[in-house]
């Protein structure tokens, strides 16, 4: 019967909400076709919004490394100085990447769980002038936190650097706004808080990257910019669109415009916040202590020596319908993860919560049932002024 | 954003899983092809075991009432003496049809909230041997009460009257053995604990009923008994049947056989517990007192003077999303009701019961946050024997 | 790869659209509640247009017969006289019912493959003024025929007769003008040229048929549209509506505007010109001679002694995937039928009648491949004024 | 009523299956979760069937020439010097790619509509045999003839050169046997025979080209095969998969195996043989003269003076809702194609086939109606020996 039930709330991918898996069933038109390139360029012209941005937003058929692949490929030329802000690891895949394209990377590098710096990438930066471009995580999806785009954006946009933004696990769930913040590169995935299948990815670039772009040399096909820079004119791609996912992107974008932006931006944050607090009141530590830091589309949770996480994690998934992620790498074991973005409503977090209670009272972890729901009740009720 | 997003808690329509609702987007075949002959023979086949029955089961393509007038429409005659015991609304229902078709109506009324008592029933029936038929309410979804079947079962096959069973919102969420119990008609619909959209509905018929039935005379087509047995030997029904319904149908069957019959009523009994347990943390008051008589596919909890249950289910479905029945007839005003049937996981009950906490919050009534789902977890955690 | 794949050429069920498909695959909303009702008031009003009516339009989840039965069990009593015209089977199923309902029954028998006769008509109930309704088939589905039902309405509105229409397998794909054509009772059912599932029927009421029901006596429940127009005016039915068929509804209904009722007749009557006219080329013979009297939702060809058309109609759904219909009754094995209504395209037809022409060739029956498609393009062309 | 409805006969993406669209419903899991992993290594065995392989099959996310960048990027180093046979627009696709990543192109050009010469290959690989790669275009689809992979395969496979094969329009429609005919790289795309939306590629690599991919040296990340070979054992993708176009992988290789490889390459080639017979029939020109040539997944047909291709492609878009592919570069306005591949039964061409008719007829060319539809009818007779 519950084959199938399940609470997904790792950071991606996300639950589809049934107005977009409908909207994916549509008949698959050709590629080319004129009623496929109308959707598309409505869809692309959509997709400002969310970017918060007059330039064009790209659309590549690929999961969220290609994007980040393609900021790297357009830009970076052997022996290029870049400058890779490191906080877990999709900071540590933007070095990756910028080495295998030759790069001579960089690395600055903060503790897990705290936020990049903006002071030090000054000070970087104005030693190095021949940095090329930064590279900047928004949402550091493996430690959670959140780092301060805007302020980076202030410091690199007065230099020659370009300011590359991972954005694929905040974009739609958090603030970001890529003209104001003079960010050059930002990309995003279907999977996270658009609330698509993986299997599409965005791509936003600044008028002062594509100059860096139109002089690139170096092998890219698949995610040449240009190219698709050249295409979107005629309302189009280079190479065959994933058709069924810009149906499902047109219906998300539209349901993204009718909550509005800052509205999802406060539900994203309340939801964390909900999470805090019942992480609190259930005697777990969080993995980011500051609240500015802590990301509003996932939360990373301690493990101790009377939790074991990938316990836990298994007593939730398989008793409890409730999947939640892991740590990482270094983190394997130490934390765990609860997503929460995209398709997520308050209550979807509560359910979260009781099945977290009920898994922690399994494995014996001293908490009051109930602790946890209080607080995060008391959070949305503090929320919608109530009592 | 969240405007099909809901909580669906009223005791039918349930929500429909997402296996079964694929099931139901099957191409259209013609209803008397082979095909769907086959899947049809299939499905009645599948259906004795939700009744616990030997006898076919018929599928009618219409809401549980319609199966309530054929349990009516083919038994009585004009002037026929029947009893009918009324425990609320549906009841009454029986009462209705009855009447309609100029039975010689006996009620047997019992107090709201509580159920038909057998004894008084067994007196009835020796004071008044020419009693053709009794009607019960299995569930009696108005008060949320549910009868003791087999009870009455006991009592009734030792006359010549036939048994006849509104099992419309209890069947497969509580125990209904057609066969073991004596029941002689017993009628359900596909959209309570079998988890299909309405329109679909099931009627089974002892050797005894048919007996009567064979016999009968007055007027009746659509819902004529006699076709549709004639028919299932061809595999088919007398007139088109619901096609896309019956592919869910024999989905939701398969499901239901995975989980095991018995598993589903416990599964359906926890939650009511954990309703209960809720109701009473939270210092509301349940509609039926008595634990037996408590029903496991619905719960009734009453309004008092801090408690405007209609002031309630609007702030739950506006403000959270959940919806939840209000009472019905005498009862409008005084009660709400919280659907517990079908596609439902213990999990889900914690969110209706978190919405619960904050919507009363929001009205003022006195409760503490974290309560309700304190006192649910409880249950459920003594039912897995945790802690 | 193909168990699935099938051309449904019968005249009902009929093939579903994707939109149709999808809309139905909404979330189920409690049939009570307030975003239900909008959606039902919405389909309910919409419905007018379809029965060309300013007359409310009744959602019965039933099949057509169960629409059927209402239209008698809400006029008829014992010893009613009431008139049938019966054309065919569907003529009988009315015979049936009235009977069932103890009228006294009159019928007027046409041959097979003919129309009812107004004159006769006119003379019948000159001769008994004491007839309370004339019943009508407006496509009489067994013989595919269609009657001339503006005819027949202009003689019985001048008498105390009601005139009620079975225009199950014709509205949508034929004209009918309730209210300018003096119809008192007309239903019609999903899975027809509506292009739904099966189980939902719609029923219309004229003010001079209300007037009989109104003073009507007799058994009568899930059918009693004195119950309908109470709950309709509260926007909801008296029982559980058929939720998910109605999402249906209301998108078939908004194609079929879009579409424009009159453009759908032309090209029903296009289709069934088609088809006539590969019929003809292909030495077969039409059923029904008379070009007026051809139904456009369905059209019935004769078998002959080097045709056995069950042969035909296996080969056809084994090897070719066509499902085309049998003879029912006193025509079984004598004719088959195709359906072409609802969700048809003109080119559809064509593929069915290349089916036709290989499976014909097939059972050694002589014909001339391509003949059929070429008379049937001719049409098309010569409609399109191509040529 | 038809906005949605139309026969996609393109050579991809092409018409997807109501079973595999289903599949592709099915809620998302996480791409790390126990039960996706299930799904997905299940999948990727199935897929070995499909490539007739005993070699492990990579799932990436992407489109047709992101597969052909990998099998570019994974073997190409800077002046390596790789020989490309051009048949059209795909084997010009593979010489942009290969001098994007720095290779030293060698390139042999076979006329437009005529397939590569293998003793041609031969002759330049003893005369070059410091090549480290050839380049095969298995079906071209810009001009409809279909390579012969065996043949080359026989003779690549003495040399050190790996033998590369695009077979993104070919795979699952014409044979291809990885292993017997010593393949080294096969790529293939979901939305092609496959039946799937766009946005899944499948890459199948031999052991003599591991040996060249372990010593490459270049960039390269999303793509780069040696990470995908590294997680498959664990059961996953080194990045996030596309979820749900996997589930209908997973489908569509059901399907293509309950039918059996070997009877749909039958299919494609009857489907291709009767389109051949109908050009013929009306008139027209075929791009590919020679029989062996042709593709059995698309067909080319010329425009000449009486036949304006592009006016052509519109009516049969606007006025019939077929949608065939146009000529790419140097042929657009010359030839049309009609794609037919995947989800495509032999029916389905006829339909394609009399709009192909109506629509030479509306623009004046001169034919026959009916002409078309009786050659392939008897083509398709011929196949069944019927007549």
């Amino acid at each position: 019967m519950f084959k199938e039930y399940q609470h997904l709330r790792i950071p991606g991918p996300t639950p589809v909400s049934p107005e977009v898996q409908r909207a994916m069933d549509r008949t698959i038109l050709g590629h080319r076709s004129g009623a496929f390139s109308e959707i598309f360029a409505q869809t692309c012209e959509k997709a400002k919004y969310v970017f918060q941005t007059k330039e064009d937003v790209f659309i590549l058929a690929s999961t969220g490394t290609g994007a980040l692949e393609a900021a790297v490929a357009n830009v970076v030329e052997p022996n290029d100085k870049v400058l890779v802000l490191v906080t877990g690891v999709f900071g540590e895949r933007f070095v990756k990447i910028a080495k295998a394209y030759g790069a001579n990377v960089m690395t600055l590098k903060f503790d897990l769980g705290t936020t990049a710096k903006p002071e030090t990438v000054k000070e970087v930066l104005q030693q190095n002038p021949d940095i090329k471009a930064v590279f900047l995580t928004h949402c550091e999806t493996s430690t959670a936190v959140v780092n301060p785009v805007e302020k980076i954006g202030n410091i690199v946009k007065d230099t020659d650097a370009l300011l590359i933004v991972d954005s694929v696990s905040a974009l739609v769930g958090m603030d970001l706004k890529m003209d104001d913040w003079d960010v050059d590169i930002a990309v995003t995935a279907s999977h996270k808080a658009i609330g698509l299948p993986p299997g599409l990815a965005l791509v936003c670039v600044s008028q002062k990257a594509w100059k860096v772009i139109e002089k690139h040399k170096g092998p890219k096909f698949y995610f040449d910019l240009l190219a698709y820079r050249k295409k979107i004119k005629d309302r189009t791609t280079p190479y065959t669109g994933p058709v069924s996912l810009v149906y499902g992107l047109s219906k998300s974008l539209d349901l993204i415009k009718e909550e509005g932006l800052e509205n999802g931006f406060k539900r994203h944050q309340l939801i964390r916040d909900m999470v805090r607090a019942a992480v609190k009141a259930l005697n777990l530590e969080l993995f980011v202590q500051e609240e500015e830091a802590a990301s509003c589309t996932v939360t990373a949770i301690k493990g101790n020596n009377q939790l074991d996480v990938e316990q836990l994690r298994k007593i939730l998934r398989e008793d409890y319908k409730v999947e939640v992620a892991g740590g990482q790498q270094d983190l394997k074991g130490k934390i765990f993860r609860i997503g929460h973005l995209g398709y997520i409503h308050p209550l979807d977090i509560l359910t979260t919560i009781s099945a977290l209670e009920m898994a922690l009272k399994q494995i014996g972890y001293p908490i009051s049932l109930g602790a946890g729901i209080k607080a995060a009740e008391e959070v949305w009720c503090n929320d919608k002024n109530i009592g």
